[in-house]
């Protein structure tokens, strides 16, 4: 008989990755690729940064840490949140991670038991479901609508039948980049509040917003479970490092999970991560960027017959309806990267049902390479 | 009503996270402490490592990496198998982790469901019962003996009533540093295969041992998963960098698990991991200041009235029976720290049935600090 293997580790890819390695492979061909499949900033972390994490390379051993991180770490996140939402918050909630990842990973087995329900909008980032479903939590997929910014609504909530545990909530959103403004995340969340359920809410692309500044889940409850990150923002992706700021019911059973699940996370990236909130103004000028490129395809994508766009208030995506051309995205961007070198992501891997005819473009590139493809998706649709 | 909290995520503390903390507390205060608690090595990576990661933070932009590494490390993991074991390994059946903790979780979740039940040696390493109990599958603690050198055995495994679905092997283990030699192991595994058990061989002190070398499991079949790390004889505990070897079927699911749950392991740990393979004679040396530590301890402890220990093959633990003295040896170890501010392990944290008569200690760390401590103890004692 083979050895067994599990049903819950049969979880789907995260197809956006499985497209990075088809461009990867596309490049090492020495083919050309224009890189607007990724989520990642084209940019490597601001220098001080990396002239931190050259000092401790010297200076420091690199060893573990506390499970919940170094503590000048949690002591600057903690003053993030004072100087970019004015909200007081005690350095004992701010947990430090290996990346947002390890933020849904622990919140999710620390909040939830398997069999419960747990909603999150449709479309959305998709290693929220196949977390829970690998541990064993029922994803219930709210699919919201671009005339509610496909955020979830207290509508939606009531149509997913009730026993609901947990509602995740993302804002920028990926893959559609729009945010719940005050008034929404408010309603929201008391909606959530009056049922007992538990709101996670990933705020990993704060920071980099075009127009009003994202809200924080943290202004209106201390219940809330907040996710973060410096991999956006902050222009950190492969450092693996974020956070979380948790309600005090939380914290000792995250902290048992952290330690037996991680240990810490990276030493060097938490230390070079105090530097980050000292580089407010480089990037700031990353996200100026951002809006460069985004002005651009929000004219473009619309002129090569791309016009049904999701609002893209934040974060570095644009969701795109391309019904019109296919009612197979992932057919549709396997042809785009093979006839023109245009790397994009399929909308199935956010939305199972209806994403099949949308597409995620990221701008977090290069202006040059976002601006030639365009270009060519222009002539490619005509 | 309270929010809901799982009632998996109620997993005990990893204790000597704990004891670490404690430590640390009085260290700040001012005070001083020897640390024989934790089990890392006293010393920064290898220079090479440093400087091929000083190197990368000037050249790579530090992004995300396909979710099993980097290519190169990849091909690098399996020539030490070439180099270490005469084994001749596909570099496809690679995949570097977020440390050891990410290839327990990864495995565990790729191969068991919950409810089902998996085998282990009681005394072992904490994070193996609680990553599986916060996962659902049941750990079932195998009292290994000190005359078997605290590893399991067909007997054992016959003991605990059949129906499992797989076994962790530990060798050199960590508490007790004992290793299983190749006909133990072999014999282990055939037992397992006849029973369709699976065989997680937790590898990750090899390299540190005095005398024989350690064997893996990957000597005896293709079937086991190998974990392994960077953070023991590579000393590169903060990098959290390690690796499994994996079975082909279960690549797959591994992949689409690690895609979702980590994305990848850390970039600049990976890039720098690839130069730890040059430092074979930098990281051998420390394996000899190892073994001048052990050979203190194994004097001093029987002199001070600790005679029974299990024998220390590898690793850099000892594991001593302190019954004579205590049948707390959690109470022991913190009037340890407090009197003598020497901080160990206390044994429940690896046996939570036997581990209140033992304590572990590491020597890992600098060889004065292990004398002194070792004549404080003798004295305290006395």
């Amino acid at each position: 008989m083979p050895l067994k293997q599990s049903r819950r580790g049969l979880i789907p890819p995260f197809i956006v990755m499985d497209v990075m390695r088809a461009a990867n492979e596309r490049a090492a061909a020495g083919k050309e690729v224009l890189h607007l499949e990724v989520g990642q900033p084209g940019t490597p972390a601001p220098a001080a940064v990396r002239n931190a994490a050259a000092r401790a390379l010297d200076a420091d051993k690199i060893g573990y840490t506390d499970a919940f991180g170094i503590p000048e770490l949690r002591r600057r996140i903690a003053g993030h949140y004072r100087d970019a939402y004015g909200l007081d918050l005690d350095p004992r909630r701010v947990v430090v991670t290996t990346g947002s990842s390890a933020g849904f990973l622990l919140s999710f087995l620390a909040a939830f038991d398997a069999g419960d329900r747990v909603a999150l909008a449709a479309p959305g980032y998709p290693a929220y479901r196949n977390i829970l479903s690998a541990l064993g939590v029922e994803p219930v997929l709210l699919p919201s609508e671009a005339g509610d910014r496909f955020q979830p609504t207290p509508a939606l909530l009531e149509q997913a039948g009730g026993n609901l545990q947990g509602l995740i909530v993302a804002s920028p959103s990926n893959p559609t980049g729009t945010m719940l403004d005050a008034p929404h995340l408010r309603a929201l969340m008391k909606c959530c509040a009056a049922q007992d359920i538990r709101v996670i809410s990933d705020e990993i692309y704060h920071g980099i917003s075009f127009g009003k500044r994202a809200v924080s889940a943290l202004e209106f409850s201390d219940d809330a479970v907040v996710i973060n990150s410096f991999s956006k923002y902050f222009s950190m992706t492969g450092w693996r490092l974020g956070w979380m700021i948790l309600p005090e019911d939380l914290l000792r059973p995250v902290e048992c999970l952290a330690q037996n699940l991680f240990i810490s996370a990276p030493t060097l990236s938490q230390i070079a991560g105090c530097a980050a909130f000292d580089c407010k103004e480089d990037l700031d000028a990353l996200v100026d960027g951002y809006a460069r490129s985004r002005a651009l395809l929000l004219d473009r994508l619309p002129k090569a017959g791309l016009d049904k766009l999701a609002p893209a208030d934040g974060a570095f995506y644009i969701y795109a309806d391309v019904g019109r051309y296919t009612n197979d995205s992932q057919e549709f961007c396997a042809r785009m990267l093979a006839e023109i070198g245009v790397a994009a992501t399929p909308g199935i891997d956010f939305d199972p049902e209806r994403g099949h005819r949308f597409v995620r473009f990221s701008f977090a590139g290069a202006y040059d390479e976002i601006e030639t493809a365009a270009e060519r998706i222009g002539n490619w649709l005509a």
